[in-house]
């Protein structure tokens, strides 16, 4: 963990008592007028990894309530619902200005200690041009502001960089811009990083804003950029099934996402 | 709703303070020696929908902290997080003689009411053998009692239904015994009552506990039979994502699921 990395100190979060924590949500990781929601879940993540016994996050479920407010202090709670040997379950809510926003349920674990048999089934990585013959990812695919492109690298496969190209489907690369390695709770950070996957089936989507969002940490990534996949499953009446994979530069599964979101007007 | 089914009999709670219900889990459930977690899962919801102003669980969460235990009485106790005009928010536990069993998450909506644009995204029903040309699921394939067999049909594809035939995956067909008519509530069990995806390619597994599990209702089913494929994703150091897809007698995308199970051992 580099202290001088951007996801680190913006990050940071500092004790108040028992479960209880203050951060900032630097308005640095804005997509549009709101904070990205998985930097604000990396705020809670944060305060998970000083309280639980366990170092990963084996499955995290975010609840997002309201938006959150860039440039003001938030805080959060975490409360043990149990702990064992191999795992440990627990509840967090993050709070700006007295109002709830996120509320997370999570299950944390040991992904170097073995809990039964192994296999070889797995989701292979697909092949995609390298991040060179890739597209950064920019506002202007959802018509708003990007303040967070400073501080992430989001590279689209052309195949699916075009808005309304045909597929529901975004894939690409990811990494932090100042190089800091990948680690499980980077990569809850990163299902959260990439556009929606419809727009590049329905056009230019604005703000999708995600109801609920779950992520499963499969390995610790190898360092490098993470190679990530995400398809609309499902969408009628505005209501949207998106799935995700990502893949560490050993092209590893390192995570499975899906989110439920919502789709208010097309192009 | 038929008083008289199985299901809404034995997941059927009595309000015993504000946001507390008891009910009483019911011996008739069990896989092997422990209720199935489906259906600890249905007195919960049954709690929900008494609480709740919306009628449709979009999004709902399950932890598994403990078994249950069949033939004992059990607690539920709500919370309502945050509720708007379109979304609820809740938290939900289980507890049996003191000890919780599970913890939920959950957001209800209404289905019948449209949150945005639509499209022809979805996934298709894919073509299997109909239930008669099925197997019934039998205890044998995981070497276990499954008394559950007497409330819930499970009719297992022929290709899938062969312990260690090849593929981790498990399709067919799903209904209540008394033909009780499938609704949201009853997507959430089916979504845990098939057998564990990898057995097809791994053989018999004994138990395989669910962590976490999560299920997105999509549509309102129609009556009849209800179509299921459950596919092992990634199975590595006994830790399982599994992911499910559930479709109506319209051939309509009606619930997805994904949980993270425990392999601990194989044939």
């Amino acid at each position: 963990m580099t202290e001088s990395s951007y996801f680190d100190a913006d990050t940071r979060v500092e004790q108040t008592g028992e479960g209880r924590y203050q951060g900032y949500i630097d308005p640095g990781w804005n997509i549009g007028d709101n904070p990205n929601g998985g930097y604000l879940l990396s705020v809670v993540t944060s305060a998970l990894a000083d309280v639980l016994p366990h170092p990963d996050p084996l499955s995290v479920t975010t609840h997002y309530l309201r938006p959150g407010t860039a440039g003001v202090a938030c805080e959060v709670d975490v409360e043990l619902i149990r702990t064992g040997r191999t795992l440990s379950t627990v509840r967090a809510r993050l709070f700006q200005a007295g109002k709830q926003r996120l509320e997370v349920m999570a299950a944390y674990g040991d992904l170097s200690v073995p809990a039964g048999i192994t296999s070889d089934i797995t989701i292979p990585a697909p092949a995609i041009p390298s991040p060179e013959a890739c597209f950064a990812r920019d506002g202007k695919l959802q018509g708003i502001e990007l303040a967070f492109a400073e501080k992430i690298d989001v590279m689209l496969s052309p195949e699916t960089a075009v808005p309304g190209g045909g597929k529901a489907e975004v894939s690409g690369w990811i990494r932090f811009h100042d190089d800091r390695a990948p680690d499980p709770r980077a990569l809850l950070l990163f299902c959260d990083s990439f556009p929606p996957s419809p727009f590049g089936r329905l056009g230019v989507l604005g703000w999708v804003p995600t109801i609920e969002l779950t992520v499963h940490v499969r390995r610790r990534p190898a360092p490098g950029w993470i190679k990530a996949r995400f398809v609309t499953d499902d969408l009628a009446d505005g209501r949207m099934i998106e799935s995700g994979c990502l893949w560490d530069s050993q092209e590893k599964l390192v995570a499975e996402a899906r989110q439920l979101g919502l789709v208010r007007s097309g192009d």
